[in-house]
């Protein structure tokens, strides 16, 4: 598969699976991950990310981490590009990008480097040697707002660099270094924060998103997407409504509630998810009951027959 | 030791002892991260933090963290307390812990979660199951504004919590905290933030704090912790100016420079600090330069000769 291919291919639904850890001892359950991903190909996804933040990357071993991926790989069998989370220091990440081209994926996701102290010539020899070094490519998760995004001019031409996932809510920002770099580069970018900021980053350029939601209801995150692809304005703003109480819920305590409501949400749902590990808890009781609410609201649940 | 014992020991400089990359490789160079021990051993210094964030701790393998820990206990041999940076995934610093306590690490710093989401009672989990997992003592590094000082006062009453490093730089709130867990907790305050914020901390309650500026100029160092000691004002406040400058260069980029401004004044002092890795590149000439004004200004280099 050519470079500029699998960048067109990206212009969808990136879908972060769940990594659900078993509720008494939480190690991975792997029997529920493949029980999700599957639920996620069934649904029509087309591309998936194992080791994202929804599956709670930082909170794996690096052996899972790199188990996830093998099995993500095997699972999907083709049926999907499979891009798979690294991160940390330049080392690990090497090491875990030349393991998850050695069993199979079609593309890696560097994550934020997550160093106290980053240069901006620094962030981009860290990203540099990684897509250098690899032979599959590279998409890049671009989250820290004080890095400028002369990183991504300057790494643009690279051809194994297919995709930006861009989470800075700046949309001039954003729009301005979409218009900066040619498109002769073969970039697809990527809104990195889901379906609320979708539709805004569409407009300025991004043709695809990440959903966490996918795991919980998928047909939404893809009426939204047909909806912004055909021009649908009237239907992106009633999905996105429909949408914006669950998203801000997920977005509650600094984000805090990102992965557990998903995992609550699946649960209700009769979905195991299991729990998610520390440093997230189980969701209160009151949050709990508006996972409740939101999916009845859906018609995903039915509500209890008043007595 | 006590684990009272410990606490009382923390209340004195925490240096982070910095690991010295090979110029060309990148490779770690452990004869100079032995000569960087043996300095601040030279100095006076009785707490030493290998895998700190000066110690570029995110830019090692999980081999490299091991191997730097073992060998600081090692070259240390009893002199001073060591106090190994541990961190990432529950699993990984789990796995980064018993080594250090195998090796024979006197005490673990753990690590600011480093998880996009994080909930209180989540974190709260994550720094009790390697207090309780270890048997050697903890030092929590507390980072995240977002996160309550309600975590530290659940974990206060445990005996293994031995100190907080408190790196953020609200002070009231630092005040409020230190007053409202009970002395008979034994917890040693450190300030986190180094010499710029010491002398603020200190008056709050926080009787020791940590130091990248030790690699350079110890001296200054212990001269400012004797003077907050004996109450000597004036002297805190002259030497607090003289380091002003070299702590704003630090502080540039968002930080970009912390690490890498304490390399290059070593290396311009004739020590052998080597590279940053990435994502930290080489200081920038004009940077560079303030480097060098600084330590002329502090006599520690000689001004070139007007020829």
């Amino acid at each position: 598969m050519k470079f500029a291919d699998i960048a067109k291919r990206l212009e969808t639904i990136s879908a972060i699976n769940i990594t659900p850890f078993d509720l008494e001892t939480k190690e991975i359950n792997w029997e529920r991950l493949e029980e999700n991903v599957q639920f996620l190909l069934k649904h029509g996804v087309t591309s998936i990310v194992p080791c994202g933040n929804t599956g709670e990357f930082y909170s794996l071993s690096l052996e899972e981490a790199k188990e996830e991926i093998r099995r993500v790989v095997d699972v999907v069998a083709g049926r999907a590009l499979v891009v798979a989370g690294i991160g940390y220091s330049l080392p690990i990440a090497l090491e875990l990008g030349e393991y998850a081209q050695q069993v199979g994926a079609d593309a890696v996701m560097i994550h934020q480097p997550i160093h106290p102290y980053v240069t901006e010539s620094g962030a981009s020899s860290y990203f540099r040697k990684i897509i250098e070094t690899l032979e599959i490519p590279s998409v890049i998760y671009y989250k820290d707002p004080y890095l400028s995004d002369n990183v991504l001019k300057e790494l643009a031409p690279l051809d194994k660099l297919v995709a930006v996932k861009y989470a800075i809510n700046d949309l001039p920002r954003f729009a301005r270094t979409v218009r900066d770099i040619p498109k002769e580069h073969h970039i697809t970018w990527v809104c990195g924060t889901a379906e609320k900021w979708a539709p805004f980053f569409y407009h300025a350029g991004a043709k695809g998103f990440t959903s966490g939601l996918v795991n919980v209801y998928p047909e939404k995150s893809f009426a939204m997407l047909e909806a912004l692809q055909n021009g649908q304005e009237e239907q992106v703003w009633s999905i996105w409504e429909e949408l914006e109480a669950f998203e801000n819920l997920r977005a509650k305590y600094n984000n805090g509630n990102n992965v557990v409501v998903i995992k609550e949400a699946m649960a209700q749902l009769g979905m195991s998810a299991g729990m998610t590990r520390e440093p997230v808890n189980p969701l209160n009781e009151q949050d709990s009951k508006e996972v409740q609410s939101i999916l009845e609201s859906w018609g995903l649940l039915k509500k209890p027959a008043v007595s």
